[in-house]
């Protein structure tokens, strides 16, 4: 069940709220403790998905999309490729369930992101297999944008990284 | 999948270590976070599990280990009656999945109660449903005790709170 997950991540931002002023630093504390999450949870989403080496950038998109995050969270975004160069990708949700208890944010906290754990799980994951990424929120609807759109920048191909090693 | 839910308590219990010197304060903070947690669960709780009254705090016993533990943290504790008045609980878990991810606790922090956001989740969703409880760990396996167990003492009998009012 994902109410008491969903109401015990409410009691983390809102203590990082009383412990930060600014909306930044609580962002910027979430994404680390995000990142700190996704290295140690990818080896339990290796184990239990049993998933196979993706091959391009677009395979792993749709893999966090489609295993990783129904696994977790029990919702399956949306993917699309956002870039020419093939290697940015979003994944749009029309149902966070992390924010199922908020009703609004707060307006002294309105640059707060407040599932910005998520873009640090999936970092740190990424990291683990050895993909190098940039992951923010680019759409919220908790600020009121028509959904909620999660960006996801693969920095260089693994190949880059082998040769540089 | 309750994995990130355990990464994730580890990260807002690692944070009220940052800002709490004592252990006190950390397990204070726990419990009061808890509580709001509770007093927001328990609605969702009846709603899915469906259940009746209860008739006696024992029953309302056997009801948050075999269905509220196994719900919400998929384990389901032993419950045994400590008193002869028939208002003391133990819940016994021999596994608690909230500590998957703890080795133990640092010889700084040991009098740290690690998941007592738990006894004030309790102690909130029985408030809700007018018993008032304490409930606080017995024992501790990350405190080297052989099992965890929580216990919960019902303060009063619903029928002396109607007389009351």
């Amino acid at each position: 069940s994902r109410e008491l997950f969903v109401l015990t991540y409410g009691a983390l931002v809102a203590q990082l709220c009383k412990d930060y002023e600014k909306d930044e630093d609580v962002n910027a504390c979430l994404d680390r403790m995000g990142y700190s999450i996704g290295i140690r949870l990818i080896d339990d989403f290796l184990a239990r998905s049993a998933v196979k080496k993706c091959r391009s950038y677009s395979e792993t998109a749709d893999m966090i999309a489609q295993v990783a995050f129904k696994m977790y969270l029990g919702v399956t975004p949306s993917v699309s490729c956002s870039s020419a160069t093939g290697n940015e990708f979003s994944l749009i949700l029309d149902k966070n369930p992390l924010v199922d208890f908020v009703e609004e944010l707060p307006a002294e906290r309105a640059s707060l992101c407040y599932c910005n754990l998520l873009c640090g799980v999936i970092r740190g994951a990424l990291e683990m297999v050895h993909l190098a990424a940039e992951v923010t929120f680019l759409q919220d609807r908790l600020k009121g944008d028509a959904v909620t759109e999660i960006g996801i920048t693969f920095l260089r191909k693994p190949e880059d990284r082998k040769h540089r090693r």
